[in-house]
């Protein structure tokens, strides 16, 4: 038995159970965020049109093994009204406090099969936990394109090709329509395949989906990889994220598909990460079963999000951001959508205590222009 | 002053307070359930109607004394969506997180005075911890009949009637709308009594409440007893469960009595579980001042649950449980409904890490089949 | 690194992180509520009109230092259906878990900068925390002047006139719509002026803001002081607090401005608190764009709430309390209400065991009379 209180930002206690039969590192953040926004009034001029200060992400963390060190555990809560919001009846209207509770059973060599509600294996920049992002937070490709978390499982798996060459391996099955739905599977279910490629050797203490070299790699670390993502009968929008297709007379239900590729660079405090989204959909507007539209529709389309940054030895960060959405114009009506985000970060403990702030011009094809201007405070025990 | 962290399933920390002047256990536990469920189609043949993954449970505990090892406490919270469901205009529209909260205090000898939320002394298979169910989950008797947890005072007392003759004794005295009922009480108030015998002495480790008979009694264990609960001008269908039966006024109250016998028996790996509910009300069927029925009906009638199993050396365990529930047909115009259910447990580290499967077969008289199959797996530190 | 489990009453855990790089005090406590209400029947008798068990607060709170001692953090959480509710569209639809989540950065001398949401420095019985009361809850005064907690930043600081005159002051400026708003801010921002002057130097152990002279001053000790809050184009109804004002194009925006008048004295056992507030609005009658109202009023008008109370050597205290609420009749159409409290405490282990009670016998002039009965435990570890 032992109780270690680590350094900051290693956790708040570091538990190992007598006879070491488990272990248990808890841990907790907080996020405390400004935004000022900025859009195009009657007159063509930016104008302010809001602004917010709120704690945006509070979160406890438990993770461990239990019995054997072959079998561990994960469980995530979030405890800030945006981490806890999306109720609905098929959570049994009830807040979404669990984030991630889900166990890892290492069975076989290199096999590890994942029980529970985690995130899925697609797109990269949400796979980046919120903690550990280069800029405020996450892009639009992001929150147009991602298949976040779900229920189910998971079948994970990595080898060397050679030496350095690490293939990663992942391929889950979940109900399909996002976390802490509890009130049963709608339509079909959901299969997510992905494989990261790092040709170069693992990154310094596994940071491939960390923000930023804070590790200021000495040799070049590159991943590369590709996700590809079937909702089979899928009742919501974005595959398992979005609206609900209600009909008049239950759900519409069509196969959404979704391709992500996924790609991280970092080098002596340089660092790039692309990601590119294509999602199509069997028959992505939504209708009755008399053949009317109800209005819905799937957001098929196509994203890219390309982001960099440079890590000076005083630990400022300079990062760029690029992203572009271009939603299929004929089937959503929706024009495209580019970002481009300037940021500076200040990591005064790696991503554990830090301050970032960005600025956000956005542009859409023959619509408004917008400014958006973020400053946020980190602190993770 | 002492932090123990104990072996795998004895907890997460046991705290010992400066001075020995309090305790605390904490204790966390997860459930992750499987569903399938199969119905009657219009050809009355089964088919799939539904499957749900879920995080059915995922529970913080936490137990010991304040100031005096005479004055005990517990505190349990719901994280799962299904654990804190059930918010409404008389919960404050918020969920209901707390699932026990109260204190123990041993005022006089044998007896303790309970005072908050926590499980009423009813039926034996709500008393038995959700972690420590024989099978899968509860039975159909206990979601008809079961009075679960609410607000109030429990006196409890114990006392022995020969040298190994236990006879236990509870009463409690509550709001009678059910847990986590903070806008007032509404009709009377619920009083419930409650007397168990056990004739030969103690369950080994107090396991008179725990499913399975993990701990082989070398000794035939026994008990036995009943509970009556009165809940006056009650304003649920189930006493201080089910629906509110409003009225175009108000609320429709009306007594609603259970009545409860309990067993559990225990010997060499086998173990019994037996109980019989009858609930009968003033006038069951809920009217408007202006005589007109309101729709809402209390639901009274019958109800039969046996369950046993049997524990194999090398902790895996088969058992079988038949339940029927039986309501007043002439008054709620239901059907007597009977289920099968084939359970096969292996308990990895006790009840504390266990894998369970069920079968359940359900046939309603005049009405359809169905089939459940359930898979859970339980992690509790 | 140090983990040490402190006596009853002075928290759950205090950890020192390795390197003394962070500090965590972990505390919990909940408290037991019964009520029991009388008001005026038609035949103009005290009749019983309600009755409420209840677990009234449960609270999870984490405190100290990040980093560096100059650098500490608060956190606070609520766990009963009233400490959490309040959910609307503002919060997400989620309900308010956070009551505070802040950070206290000392970047200069006596200077803190407070960011993140906790309590307003506005009236002296909302900055008392509700685990240090002298009766079982805050007067009328409070419920109807108090702006309690909302997002933004505070600026603290104290400096000395002499050796013993203690000068303390806090300037805040904040969204203004109370507690866990994520929507946006609505209208103008809120802010918040205090000045606390203590002429015969600091309280023993800093208990100015705690009910109850626990500690037996031996000198007379004083705080007095007053906090004006200007909550620019607010749209609710009582500044921060108090229901949304709703048009039928939006919101109705007013300047709402409350002044509070604030004093504690203690010594030798006794104790007196008194407070005023005072509430004006540019324009209280919320009206739509047409001109017409809407129905809601700024609760314009003002209280005035005077406490005392005996400790005796045996730690039971006897105490009371006189509350008057003036609205402005002409503009609310409220009557003058009034409140006589008497309480007795009996504080086992001071504030953090101890049972209260107290009577309040309620008049409104040409209204009707109630009587309130309460008995609280509050068990803090």
């Amino acid at each position: 038995q032992e109780t270690s209180v680590p350094k900051f930002g290693k956790g708040i206690l570091n538990l190992v159970g007598q006879d070491s039969t488990w272990t248990m590192k808890v841990a907790a953040r907080m996020q405390f965020l400004g935004i000022g926004q900025w859009g195009e009034n009657d007159q063509g001029n930016l104008a302010s049109v809001g602004s917010n200060f709120l704690v945006r992400r509070a979160r406890l963390k438990f993770n461990g093994f239990a019995y054997s060190p072959k079998f561990k555990y994960k469980i995530e809560l979030g405890l800030s009204n945006r981490d806890i919001s999306g109720a609905s009846e098929f959570t049994h209207d009830a807040p979404r406090y669990i984030l991630d509770a889900f166990v890892m059973w290492n069975f076989h060599k290199n096999f590890e099969l994942w029980i529970g509600q985690t995130k899925l294996p697609g797109n990269i920049e949400r796979v980046v936990s919120s903690a550990n992002l280069q800029m405020v937070d996450r892009s639009l490709l992001n929150s147009r394109f991602t298949i976040d978390r779900d229920m189910g499982v998971q079948l994970r798996h990595k080898f060397n090709i050679s030496e350095k060459f690490i293939v990663k391996e992942a391929l889950a099955i979940s109900q399909g329509e996002g976390r802490n739905v509890t009130k049963g599977n709608l339509g079909g279910y959901q299969y997510t395949a992905r494989v990261d490629f790092l040709p170069f050797g693992g990154f310094t203490g596994n940071t491939q989906f960390i923000g930023s070299d804070l590790k200021r790699e000495e040799q070049p670390k590159l991943m590369i990889g590709a996700a590809y993502d079937f909702n089979n009968n899928a009742v919501k929008t974005r595959s398992n994220q979005g609206s609900y297709m209600f009909t008049n007379t239950g759900f519409y239900e069509t196969d959404i598909k979704t391709l992500y590729i996924n790609s991280m660079f970092k080098y002596n405090g340089f660092s790039f990460m692309g990601e590119y989204a294509d999602r199509n959909a069997g028959n992505a507007v939504a209708r009755n079963e008399d053949g009317t539209a109800t209005g819905d529709i799937v957001q098929v389309g196509k994203g890219l999000n390309l982001m960099s940054g440079y890590l000076f030895k005083n630990n400022w960060e300079v990062s760029g951001r690029y992203t572009s959405v271009e939603l299929d114009k004929n089937i959503t009506n929706k024009n495209k959508e580019t970002q481009y985000t300037l940021g500076v970060s200040k990591y005064i403990v790696g991503h554990k205590l830090k301050v970032q702030t960005d600025a956000t011009y956005l542009n859409e094809i023959n619509g408004p222009e917008g400014l958006i201007y973020r400053l946020q405070l980190e602190v993770h025990f």
